[in-house]
């Protein structure tokens, strides 16, 4: 790595960003339709969510022209507020993208005010997909150069989402870095509100203040060129000296979006294992579920971490290997409707949850379980999972998300339409504005019975 | 202290919020006054500084109904963005109120959200004082409880003032501590950038995320109930175990307000005592600056780390014991003109910064200095400053606080009128309502040429 590069990380990111365009991401946008396809799968499944409508309800009354939709849903706010929401709606299931080595969830924070300036400006879907791409790239590297320990200290999210709009405002590259430099200094968001609607307040700042930034940074705002890496810049404040190397090495040889995952179930990543483990299983009990005596899962310390933990509601339950492994065993399925209340505190599935315990197993690599399964004949099953489905090694196909796109869009009672969506993200990068996309409203047959705006609304231009 | 306010921080500061009235701060409301009025001098001395245009500009789009004034300026924003923008402009000069414990400067991101709010509501001048020095007081003691860790790690600035919103807002204890749990998940901002626009987004998201933290948890938004002090939570991740007695000990019994105090000088806090050490040596100086040699800068391991730096801009010049020392001494002032560029590179200024060096004496404390000058005749001329003007021990009077405000408001081209704005402020507790005091436009006598509109604006009421 060059010395410059090292002293201005923000300059190397920006210079990267300004000189990208769709002919140089063309070979990613294949990836990039499938996470943003997964992006509206989520934000579908939530549209109608309490959360979500009390965010576009606190927001509407501060909502400049609304030129940007709700997704799911006909209202619409400004672009900053609709960025805010989406990001909102798209995180809410915890059933959004993973990039494995971060742990971040890359879609809801780019894609969501990336969708909602384009909509407000009449983007193309190129620039769309490019600046996605490259607003993924930035935000993974700037987490991987502070991975794992920034996690560790209990900082949820980045919020250095802020080049994605600055690609699509065409900012220069010294407008780029300063917009960089200006989200380092909204990133906020604590673990301590993980199970609470404040941890939807920073993913949802998170969307909001990227594309802040990016508009500040128009208007000529400017930032520390030092602000990631500096004495006293984000990361040192997060809590790590950055990985510099992984900040800034290989840019545009190495795509950060390729090593994206979509989960088919709405649960912890590190417990799909668990379930996968549990699905096999359940294929071999004989005679049924009454014989089970108790139920073993043995994984990493970070499997324990993560899942080893009491049901007190819903949001207990999508992390914790205990309810996973009971709805897996007992009704061979993992989806949201298995992290509802009904199912959380049904008789069975408690008694079920109550067998379930865990135990370390250090030679088991994070991501893998052993699930053993003690049956009242004696016998013992057991089934080791390495790789869970939808891990880089056994990968969702895109048949598997537009599936989950129609199962989220039906559960969250939307009436946008999903052959719409699933059609418009495919052929993205052939769309002359994203407009269409972001208004599928299917009047004749609205999908399950909300209301719907009568007129297909018009693309706004600010 | 008793176990479960160890436990639960915010249910306490809450608690305290929700059952304290106007009779329980009346004895404060004097001091809080002075607060305000400085918190309008330094808005007012930078209310047409291109960093408040440009952030007026880039909110105006997405602002809704704009019921709330910009101070100093006929333009409006709806309350959030109007928070956004004043604590920027209040802040901006470096010349705002300091807390002494813990640096910082309590008004801008409380006072703005505060009055954007009350003129937004209606709400009366009584109400909008008691959740001022609540908000203060929340805010300065969450920073007591970080300190000075906090601080070192390269955090500008905390965005705790949530609970201000919340007390207008008329919200339930519990709901009050949400909002002080929603505002730990968007504070946010680091030194860093402290040079650059940057530090203002941070500052005014201080003033909006803490409004927007009471306005989500009015309508339901929940936080965890130890965002503050938990193992995950806003004091762990931001750097420091906090000390819980400083945060919740002796509430309502002894008040942060009371220790807030107002800079004479638009320079960093801590040479304050270089440039009044500096005074004292000018009358002495016979025959004058031609013959001084060098001067020398003695203070504690503080002093030299915020003050002894080269200047390079108007920026670094306010917190530059060499720059601040050659006005004290060439000039005999250090007002807000001794801070702008043609004083900043004007050449007898530069020849004398020159001649300054900094010297550390640990056995001076904090805040104290001591400036010895050599002369060309041999002898050496000393000053040693225990406690600077404007210090707690050395307050500025009520007078000079007015002072002040008439001479930022003449150098910010504001066309409000001084007279209305410090007999409102004086008087605040008699207010029926903020409206007046947000508007004060003497269409018919313009204070400095800046156009007015031709209409006082009309209380909004949203």
């Amino acid at each position: 790595m060059r010395q410059d590069q090292e002293q201005r990380a923000g300059a190397t990111l920006a210079n990267f960003v300004a000189g990208t365009s769709w002919a140089d991401v063309a070979a990613q946008s294949h990836e990039a339709k499938r996470s943003i396809l997964n992006f509206f799968a989520t934000a579908l499944g939530s549209a109608y969510d309490p959360a979500v409508t009390s965010a576009l309800r606190t927001l509407s009354p501060f909502s400049g022209a609304a030129t940007s939709a709700i997704v799911g849903r006909t209202e619409r706010l400004d672009a900053l507020g609709a960025a805010f929401v989406n990001a909102i709606s798209a995180n809410l299931l915890d059933f959004d993208d993973t990039h494995p080595d971060t742990i971040i969830h890359p879609a809801a924070p780019v894609a969501a005010p990336i969708l909602a300036l384009a909509q407000a400006r009449g983007c193309s879907g190129r620039d769309a997909i490019t600046a996605f791409i490259l607003g993924v790239e930035v935000e993974c590297r700037i987490g991987n150069a502070v991975s794992p320990g920034h996690y560790a200290r209990g900082w949820h999210i980045t919020s250095t989402c802020g080049v994605f709009g600055a690609k699509l405002l065409g900012l220069s590259a010294d407008r780029i870095a300063n917009a960089i430099g200006i989200a380092a200094s909204q990133s906020a968001g604590i673990m301590e509100n993980l199970p609470t609607a404040a941890k939807n307040v920073s993913v949802g700042n998170a969307a909001r203040g990227g594309l802040f930034a990016a508009l500040l940074a128009a208007e000529g705002y400017d930032a520390s060129a030092r602000a990631i890496e500096g004495p006293l810049g984000w990361a040192r404040a997060m809590g790590d000296e950055p990985d510099l190397e992984r900040l800034v090495g290989g840019l545009g040889k190495s795509w950060e979006i390729e090593k994206n995952t979509y989960k088919p179930y709405p649960a912890g990543i590190v417990i799909h294992s668990v379930i996968d483990a549990c699905f096999k299983l359940r294929a071999r009990l004989n005679p049924g579920i009454d014989d089970i005596l108790s139920i073993t899962v043995q994984g990493s310390a970070l499997l324990l971490a993560r899942g080893d933990r009491p049901v007190r509601n819903e949001r207990d339950a999508r992390v914790s290997i205990h309810h996973c492994a009971a709805c897996a065993l007992l009704l061979g399925t993992a989806g949201v409707p298995e992290f509802a209340e009904v199912i959380v505190f049904r008789p069975d599935i408690v008694a079920l949850r109550q067998k379930v315990r865990a135990e370390l197993d250090p030679s088991l690599p994070d991501g893998a379980a052993r699930v053993s399964i003690q049956l009242a004949s004696g016998e013992t099953l057991s089934e080791t999972l390495l790789a869970a489905r939808g891990s880089l090694a056994d990968p969702l196909s895109d048949l598997d998300i537009e599936a989950k796109l129609r199962d989220c869009a039906r559960l969250g009672r939307t009436a946008w339409n999903t052959d719409t969506i699933i059609a418009d993200v495919w052929r993205l990068d052939g769309l002359a504005d994203v407009c269409g996309l972001m208004s599928p409203y299917d009047v004749s047959a609205p999908a399950t019975g909300e209301t719907v705006a009568p007129v297909r609304a018009v693309c706004g231009k600010s």
